[in-house]
């Protein structure tokens, strides 16, 4: 999946290190669990997190920047995301990740729960040794614990018709923006840009964090489930009620009682006919929206960066991101 | 449970110091979760590892010593056990712990999974707060992946009749030994110890810590489930074959291979069976011999360390931990 950074050498370079890192942090003895994470990191993503941090890292003094404990900052997080991502798909049950079988499913949600602890510990010694005794060692350990708490956050409201829009907002910032902040402040930080420009990272990143998470929410109603590599309207299932959801029901709410009354007892055909009402009330479009007013937040602030090759090429992946094709 | 500690008032007061601490840690907005943690930390067994933690800083120069700190670090043992706990219920399906209903049984797998990662989180805040900058934040990364590591070795080997005793021996010090291990070395490190002390403790704590894995192992083959406060007999439904089973199997595989044989469907009435075998080959005996070595080579080990009146507690509390009656 590093393909997707094939326009930008020098990040695709670094990401090629990032992951050399992950392969020999996971390591272990169990050699199921070696071979599941893996794939996992091979199959990975698009690097996302750690791309943003490189890109960040680029705005800096490059003279003042240590490269070795650059690649170790952008790998912890890449391996938090992989912690998180394992353990959600133990609450999600999910069967599928990256277009692979997740870890819970192959193995079973003890190995997974496990795998992501381990994953969690691998975080911290990467920290450990790359920032012992910087103040970003606490913002890293405060920036997990919102993390979770958006997670936990997320689960204590499923199912529950009445969460609002500030319920979901609450929840995407914890448990996806959180870390897209934390990707960029520190990438900024590590970087050496002033405090101030550190900080506008953080504001981009989390912006771009939710913009990201808001239309992954959409692909679950506009998309298949050969292109999302998972399966579709896994959240409605869940009762995870997302942005598209949310919005079409706010001026419909009859319309849609009758099939979310039915909690986990929803059918396939039932979850179909609640996604062709998203659309039919607008729901996609509306979400659509709310994410472009992100986005251009962003772009906004983007232009306040200090004029360097890495704030064009932030400008450059913020509209191929978010600028996605439906 | 800080009853235990009656006749140790020094420690009894921190450890107090210790839980006050854990309650403000483990504050979230989710009440469920608060109320578990809040239980689980309550009925806390013994505080045994924060108590060891505190024994040997007690030999160390009180001078130089940062009371905050130790009360910090000591809490933060305390809480990656609870948070090691959680999740080794969740791979156990154990319903009870410390007398009360654990937290997957009473609020779902999904719950114990992200209520143990918030701890890992407290954990690692509580590190960031009190040894950032010290070389011992990598000893806490590496004590922890080792802790995991041996809980992973042990669930590779479930059910598995070939398992030896270096098998046995090797995931009671990841899974055990371990924390008994950091909780010493540190407590000797914080409390200011010279380095050669500092060792001394640790492989203390070590010996101490696989004496008394072994003595809770033996529980299980010699307690009822009143007693124990958890059911007795799981570790043998669950695939995990404790050192008094190991040694009555030696000279008598072939008695124990037709219950064994069963694996998960194993009943209670044969678990019982094995039960009784077990101590009818002396299983039980030969695992009190094994603790005993141990116990006595931490006896041993302690005397080398300097007079103190921390050293005649540390003295005290092994007799008293070790020297259990059955």
């Amino acid at each position: 999946m590093l393909d997707y950074w094939n326009n930008y050498p020098t990040i695709q370079e670094k990401l090629k290190a990032v992951c050399s890192l992950i392969e020999t942090q996971v390591q272990v003895r169990n050699q199921d669990i070696q071979v599941a994470l893996t794939n996992l990191a091979q199959a990975g993503g698009k690097m996302l997190r750690p791309a943003l941090f490189l890109l960040f890292s680029e705005i800096g003094d490059k003279a003042k920047q240590d490269e070795e404990q650059l690649i170790k900052v952008a790998t912890s997080l890449e391996i938090l995301h992989m912690a998180t991502l394992i353990h959600d798909d133990i609450i999600d049950d999910s069967p599928l990740r990256r277009g692979l079988i997740t870890v819970q499913a192959e193995y079973g949600k003890d190995v997974a729960v496990y795998t992501g602890d381990l994953l969690f510990t691998v975080f911290f010694d990467l920290l450990a040794d790359a920032m012992n005794g910087s103040e970003f060692l606490h913002t890293n350990a405060r920036s997990m614990k919102r993390l979770l708490l958006g997670e936990l956050d997320q689960m204590h409201i499923r199912f529950d018709q009445n969460q609002t829009l500030s319920d979901y907002l609450r929840s995407v910032n914890g448990k996806t923006a959180e870390l897209f902040w934390l990707s960029c402040i520190e990438g900024a930080h590590f970087g050496k840009t002033d405090v101030e420009t550190q900080q506008l990272a953080g504001r981009i990143g989390r912006n771009i964090g939710v913009a990201f998470q808001v239309y992954d929410d959409i692909l679950d109603y506009v998309s298949d489930s050969e292109t999302l590599k998972k399966p579709v309207l896994e959240d409605l299932a869940q009762g995870v009620y997302t942005l598209p959801l949310l919005l079409a029901k706010e001026a419909h709410p009859e319309a849609f009682s009758p099939y979310l009354d039915k909690k986990q007892a929803i059918t396939t055909e039932e979850a179909q006919k609640v996604s062709a009402l998203v659309l039919e009330y607008d729901g996609v479009e509306k979400a659509k929206e709310f994410a472009l007013s992100f986005t251009e937040k962003a772009l906004a602030e983007i232009e306040l960066l200090p004029d360097s090759p890495g704030k064009t090429m932030i400008k450059q992946l913020t509209s191929d991101l978010l600028g996605r094709d439906y």
